[in-house]
């Protein structure tokens, strides 16, 4: 539940712009590595000071500032004086329950987004906020945790391979934006075969403990929803954006994700439907074993309960009941009795309840 | 009920435009404090007559008339006539039946919305309707009592902290529409609490009373999601206005207050989609339960029904009953008994009912 | 039924513009009014022949032509050569069976909408067609029988009360409709009780019968919504007119009146959603009851089943059983029924079905 | 079934533009007729061959070719040439399953939509594709078989009734179209009727056999929605049409149809809901009616079960069995067993079962 | 489950534009045939170098390359280089999972949408991704397999039906891409035979594994709509398109096939609220019959278990019983136990349960 809504009741009563970080508390010092490179040259390192990173902003090369952690207001702050943030930005950098969005701020565009990762010990989907800062000639991202999607572009980076040299800061966030929602697909994977496998099972032996399985999927496919739903739209007005920190060339990179995004979207929603369905079985599914159920029930009570009445006729202690006499009494109640079951029966096999 | 809708057939039959208090009735006189500064200045006091308010008017500080209690149509009248609002303007303020809306006048904008707070005591939302006026160079506020959300903004101005001593009249509304929108996100975390208990006691121990409490929730979600939908389009209205009294660098502002209520909204509509997946979820367990009752009464049934109609059989009392006769027939019969028990017992095993 | 769909297939393959009425015959004479005022003047009479009515048109007064009854398709057929009305206009306002709508047509603007009035002795709501017809200085308004929601404005006209005898025709035309709207919401209060007066009931003694009031209800919001619904296009439509029958300064009140009909609309979505709620409520709660019902039936039955059991097993009449020779025998019994009632009695409580 | 999809495939691989018909074959000769007009001019003739019809088209004179059987793709292959109609128009005309459609080719207007009739035999909706091509001067209607709902238009041009002769071929269209929507109430009152009678019986005496009366007119209104709904907005486009071949002062006639249009489809809407309100009723009045057949079973046995147990006891055989030998035994037992028959009532009374 | 989600996160990670096949392995060989046209001329052949292709470019003439197989990336990147396609594009066209979708280059119009087959054997719908690539006088098409619905358009260009040879190159695409919007009909035409079986079952013989039918069918039916409704929108774009690619005759048969679009996406909208009924009365019918089962065991049960009774109280053994001497006594129990079913069955008869 908690991922559903964060605790953003913390801010409540301060000046808008106050930057107070809202999410998982963390020990961890906040690291800030730097990345910046040109078609010919390449420097990364770690840095301690972020006027470090200020260096690289007046050099036409493409900076690509990365920080690690944001629970430290500090920090973020010092950032975003350096580069001249809007303290609105700010504040929704270090907010963790921010819904995906772009801001068109003319100097610099602002992005910020999910990144989803399969916790396979708890199995559970776990979710990091990331959020991007595009100028002219860099990209701020920030995230949550160490570890990341990135690494494949650090690599393209370092070893030149690819375009990502050749072009601008545009396509730098281009490539960070596209390996975010290509890991969305990872989690979609995840989740398609769980519900793969639990409508097989669903159909071969269905069980109470299905109800609450269908139920954990259905809630992890509304939070995802509701994570990338927002994302089409942002990364749309990206595509269509008509900022000059976006190069035209760049804008058929941006509707290719906008495509990906609506291909999750549609499986999200087809997922949905799937499980909804599911749901409608399994209760059929109960309701006829119900049926079933009753149906024993009745045939052996409407059976047996005439004929116990029979045998307890016979059982009466009364002096004069004369059928008690009879040499044939017994047989014959037991012919009736036969009788009574086979008439039953047939009853029940025109009614196909056999 | 009655905070659903409120009791407008009151004016039923009046002319437009006449004043006429729908609402709480209230015995507390109305209450009205001028708070005046600019960024050297500070003036604070509570005022009896409300051309107190009006010389404030002329000079180019920023005045802020904050109402309280609107159960007096002739206060209200005068407060109108002396800003100048229209008839129309000042029936909405009075009628507490209102639609969160946004109103362009030209000389001024009306504003109205609902302040919720959670009574701890009553365990429910309580609401209250806030409407504000935004001149060139004033606000007033009205809300229906005492106790409000807007300490800390008397606070930020009294002591000149952060940038509202700065800034315009249009800042200083952004300001309290933030503190009321900030205030959305405390209710929703306590329902947030409420959705997320209630979720793990139903697959723990599900009972009758949770129908109950779900229903509950979900009329609370509906009264918020009613509340608060309308106010998202009010408020984009707000930021993306071209009137003359809101500057171009307060538009932001209003933007981040937007994607508060969108973010308020969709968390609403997470509640009521897992809601109404709890209500799913608890009547498929209270479906199983029944199944299992039922399971329990047919084995029983089954199984000692035609056991009972044996025994039935050796307790008439014919005369001519060879079995009764024979030293093994008591045996035999608990022999054929035992028999039955067991293969009704193995059809149920192999039905997967035990 | 009836009223959700007029019988139109009456007018079915007469040529278009034929005058003929749709809905309720009645005997009573078609009455005719005419009240004429400007600022100074004031004129009030019934009329027998609609000619009287036109002398009004060439002065500059407003006047305001009220037809009671429209069964009659000859006086409507007058009315409408008189003003040069299309014929597809008459058809309209004899026709019971429209869509609230408006429709300018230059010289003259057509709004239809139903006026609602509850019923108290069939405990029903009356639905009554009434069309206005908007002209430079007249205004005609056509209902279906005696009785309305205009006395208010009537006195306020002849009393010179408000603004009403300053403005024009189209102000009156506001004033009429305000009327109409405002008298929605005494509908929508009484809807309110009902639906509030159920759901105590529903949560403290649900019974059958309170199927058919849920059921009865969502037929009622299903019939306000459908009455409702399309009037808010059409009064935004009026209210964004660029006719020049509509003055600037009117607009606003229009603009009034749309507010009052989302009002309306919204409070009915939030009925017909509380109906459903309320209906998933009730069978939830029938279902718990049958629940406990079974619960009580499987307790008896799978306690004094196996019990009665035994004792058929020591009622047979074998020679040879030798427990019922043995002294403590029936005491024995007694005790293992004693036992085995104790276990199952544990069962249950394990189980919480008791 | 088969009126939802038309047997399309047949098509499929053929180029497009090839003539082929879909829908019921017919033996019947295809007929056509021509009616020819102009305020004081009238010519009415089957003919045999199309080039007869084609000698009307150069006179201003209004020309309604009407061709009854659209079964033979040869004849009106020969027509489409006659009148220079686009390949694409006569395949449309010859596929009985196209949805309701305008599309305008500058030169001429096609239209199709459905004729509807109600069959009393078989109790069923009867469908039927009518086309329309609107010339300057001409109009074509193409429709499957002999039977229309145009007899009235016939007469009014042959009498010379209302304005019909006066106008331009535009007006004809806008008959022809008037008189099919207006057939659409016949249809909507019959289906209304059947609503109207099941809701009646359903709430007085429900029975399994009303599941499929609920179930057959649902299946009814989804093929009326479906078949209607795209026709409002056909008609929406005409007319809005900027067409020279739709006169301004037609406009207005073909608006009137739209608000009929619109009429149509709320009600069906309206049915719709109607129907699932009822499905729902109905499943709550089964699943009442199981609750009370559960109840009497569970009253009867939970009295009697313990009772038929202690009759049981006492007719054990034990040697030693001391309450059989006391002379009140018999009667002391008859007491037990009335105590604890009214001591179970009394259960079932404050349950409120009883 | 696989067909719903391909497994795209194969190339999570790698730059944008590698060329990574996903979607079923093949081990045939890509294979390449190339039909090239104009009114007087034509080629036809099958290729080994894409170079033989590239060589057709120059000339006026339209070319077809038609490539069978995707799974090679190679040679899907030779075709790209040699025809100048982006290299998303090429990503987009080894990649199975897209949605079908147009895109505009200017230089090429980019086209990728389903064929689809039904799969007679495994009673499966079969889907295959076909793109389209629409130069100024080539169209390239890429598909999975060998197999596809384009034979007729061959022969047409072959012997020179129709008007296809007379036409530019966009007119091939319209006729391959109506082709295989064609052939959707059929798919839904098994469909839709499916679905009325299905009914007709339903209501004359329900079955629990007809539960199991509906929610395949609707699975089916989802994954069409999935499959089909993006196609909506991609081919109303390509009719309204702007690009100098489609003369403008051409449009009008996109907007022909938009149509076709429209009515299958309606007609699996129909089957979608159809199978959704279905689902209702099944589950109805379901418990109707639990109904019926249950009454029948009350009624028994009810009857005989008082009757039990009585005989039970006259099975008992206390020395001491009058009624066991009398005469009559057997008798008179016998007319009781007559008098209490008579009773019974009177109740059960004015409860309708019989």
């Amino acid at each position: 539940m908690l991922r559903f809504i964060k605790k953003t009741s913390k801010t409540a009563g301060l000046p808008p712009g106050t930057l107070v970080h809202i999410g998982e508390q963390s020990e961890d010092k906040v690291r800030v590595s730097v990345i910046d490179y040109s078609e010919s040259r390449f420097t990364e390192k770690e840095i301690q000071d972020i006027n470090e990173a200020l260096a690289f902003r007046q050099s036409p090369t493409v900076t690509w500032v990365n920080v690690i952690g944001i629970h430290n207001p500090e920090t973020i702050g010092k950032i975003g004086e350096g580069y001249g943030m809007h303290s609105l930005v700010l504040e929704d950098i270090l907010n963790t329950g921010q819904r995906p969005k772009v801001e068109d701020f003319e100097q610099y565009i602002y992005l910020v987004l999910k990144m989803l990762s399969y916790d396979v010990v708890n199995d559970e989907i776990k979710v990091e906020q990331v959020s991007f800062v595009l100028g002219n000639n860099f990209v701020i991202s920030f995230q949550e945790k160490q570890g990341d999607v990135f690494d494949g572009i650090r690599d393209r980076v370092r070893k030149n391979k690819g375009r990502i040299r050749k072009m601008k800061a545009d396509y730098l966030m281009y490539a960070l934006l596209d390996a975010i929602v290509d890991s969305y697909f990872v989690i979609l994977e995840k989740l398609g075969d769980k519900v793969e496998n639990l409508e097989t099972t669903l159909l071969e032996k269905p069980s109470p403990k299905m109800l609450q399985a269908i139920h954990k999927l259905k809630q992890d496919v509304l939070f995802l929803r509701k994570t990338i739903w927002p994302l089409r739209e942002a990364i749309n007005n990206l595509a269509h954006s008509e900022s000059e920190l976006i190069n035209e060339s760049t804008g058929i990179f941006f509707r290719n994700i906008y495509d990906h995004a609506i291909q999750v979207i549609d499986s999200i929603e087809t997922y949905r439907d799937m499980l909804s369905g599911m749901l409608d079985v399994y209760l059929s599914v109960v309701s006829n074993k119900m049926n079933e159920v009753m149906k024993v029930l009745t045939i052996i009570a409407t059976i047996f309960i005439p004929l116990t009445f029979i045998a307890g006729i016979y059982g009466m202690n009364f002096e004069y009941m004369p059928e008690l006499k009879w040499k044939i009494g017994y047989f014959a109640v037991w012919g009736v009795m036969m009788l009574a079951a086979v008439v039953m029966l047939r009853y029940f096999k025109r009614k196909k309840w056999l």
